[in-house]
């Protein structure tokens, strides 16, 4: 049996290759006009997308009665609209394949604000003497990651090895991971917080990871802490971030990700948190956006499909009682 | 026999106890008033300084008629007055003292200019598509270390262990070193520049490194380099520094360390390479003005001074044929 697998969007040439091997059809939607696009969605067994704003998995869902898989390229699936997927539908999420550019973004982050590198001047009394910009000193440091799926254990992997940092992990249940020195549950992390001299967030967001960081736990952090946010804008509370932050100059935060609103990640944020000396931010690019790091993650994606198709059990299987 | 010891400078009380567990006498200057800072000098044997503004050695060396060795504080000797200090008096460095913090600073402008961080817009286009900004990937790319001393050897292994690149090095004598895969003479440095992805310049300033880095290097440089500078701003040549920077935006250069003229670092420097949007600079903070940094080299010095009172051999004597 042929199994018809459609993306919506096109995949590398290297992708189409991998497939070539099997017994599949591949759509690439772009590349089809409207009838046939709908020709293949209704014979689609296996939905490859972004599932944002390229394609409307709600609109165009009862056009694909066959659909048993969908495959996200993203890491996260927080952005999709679960309650419109047939419950025979299996979520399979790309969790994993950005850990190595957004960890290094998430470090990229942490030094810059870490030696002041945001906002130098060039006279070094100031430079020293000014909370905004005074060095902090990164080895042997301790360092708090929130998440210890793959881009948090890159995050503390580069800790360990390049930094000799000690760290602690915080994940849902509180299980072991590599590189991680101490990992307790989600329901220590009040402990966890003052112990830190850098925090790194990288949590999906899910129904249990939505708000996690407020203002009880941002007032929590130890004078001069380091905080960066590279999981998803609401796992922190938009406007007790900017509270806390406008306050307590000593804290210095960075976030690649942002608020979603309406289903659109704002950026800028609702709040003036841009115009906040201890605050800095890009604008969602240390993953997908760019296009050589889209095309591998794009890879990862159909080999995670093939185990499909060879009747192998795909990794990153969405649990939907996170979310809904 | 009693050895004196004058310190130019009050040294940390650590260093003052490991002191008196040796027949030694300790003068810090700043505590003695003019006459008894004559006496002091007078009889000292070993004279520790940073020998820089805060006590001038040329004015100073006919009243130490007793002078032996002179430890600096600074892992730099490039400043001391070779031609006024007697040949009888041995020098030693205080090399490796600032490996740590140096390495670390200059990790963080590698990756503040790699991910564009100096200067982030919050359009994500913007961002990626701008010559300035666009994230380059740190992991497995090729570093090329300048000086495989303290400082080079710890840029290096935060290279090779945080972000797995293969590591060239560059030294007099192209003998090989601890975290570099290859080392290569200085004669072979035109060969070398155009492989990197990343540069990081940690030479001392002697007759050797002395505007080694002009012009014909400079555009060697691959398309897209990261260059950081931490060793002395007089290794790299200002004026053609300025000339390949406003013509190829594709470099990006940080720098910590600035020219000397007349005996002082000016900052800002001579050529407006501060209002170019691909520099990055910052007012030599990344070692000795730190409070927590100069106390621990000064205790490494006396470390090493106390290898001389104990009949031992110290560390780091310098090779007077390298400055004069």
């Amino acid at each position: 049996m042929v199994i018809t697998i459609v993306s919506t969007v096109e995949l590398p040439e290297r992708a189409r290759e991998m497939l070539r091997n099997y017994n599949v059809e591949l759509y690439e939607l772009p590349k089809l006009g409207k009838d046939d696009q709908l020709n293949a969605l209704s014979k689609a067994e296996i939905l490859m997308c972004w599932c944002g704003k390229e394609f409307d998995l709600v609109s165009n869902i009862k056009s694909m009665p066959r659909l048993r898989v969908i495959q996200t390229f993203s890491a996260g699936v927080d952005h999709l609209p679960f309650t419109a997927i047939p419950d025979n539908v299996e979520i399979y999420s790309n969790a994993g394949a950005y850990s190595i550019p957004v960890a290094e973004h998430a470090w990229a982050m942490i030094l810059t604000l870490a030696k002041g590198l945001h906002k130098p001047v060039l006279n070094a009394r100031e430079y020293l003497s000014n909370e905004l910009t005074s060095p902090r000193k990164i080895s042997e440091s301790t360092l708090l990651v929130l998440g210890t799926g793959g881009i948090g254990r890159e995050i503390a992997r580069i800790g360990k090895e390049g930094f000799r940092t000690y760290n602690i992990g915080i994940n849902r249940s509180g299980k072991p991971a590599e590189y991680f020195d101490e990992v307790h549950p989600t329901s220590r992390l009040l402990d966890a917080l003052p112990r830190a001299d850098i925090v790194a967030i990288a949590l999906p967001l899910n129904k249990h990871t939505r708000g996690l960081i407020g203002e009880r736990e941002l007032r929590a952090l130890k004078h001069g802490a380091i905080v960066v946010n590279v999981g998803r804008g609401d796992v922190v509370r938009e406007e007790d971030l900017y509270r806390v932050l406008k306050e307590r100059r000593d804290i210095r935060f960075g976030t690649d990700v942002w608020w979603v609103h309406d289903g659109r990640e704002e950026i800028p944020p609702r709040t003036p948190l841009t115009a906040l000396p201890n605050f800095l931010g890009t604008p969602h690019i240390a993953g997908g956006a760019q296009r050589e790091i889209a095309e591998n993650a794009m890879i990862r994606a159909v080999e995670n499909v093939i185990r499909y198709v060879r009747g192998e059990t795909p990794m990153n299987k969405v649990n939907r009682d996170d979310y809904v």
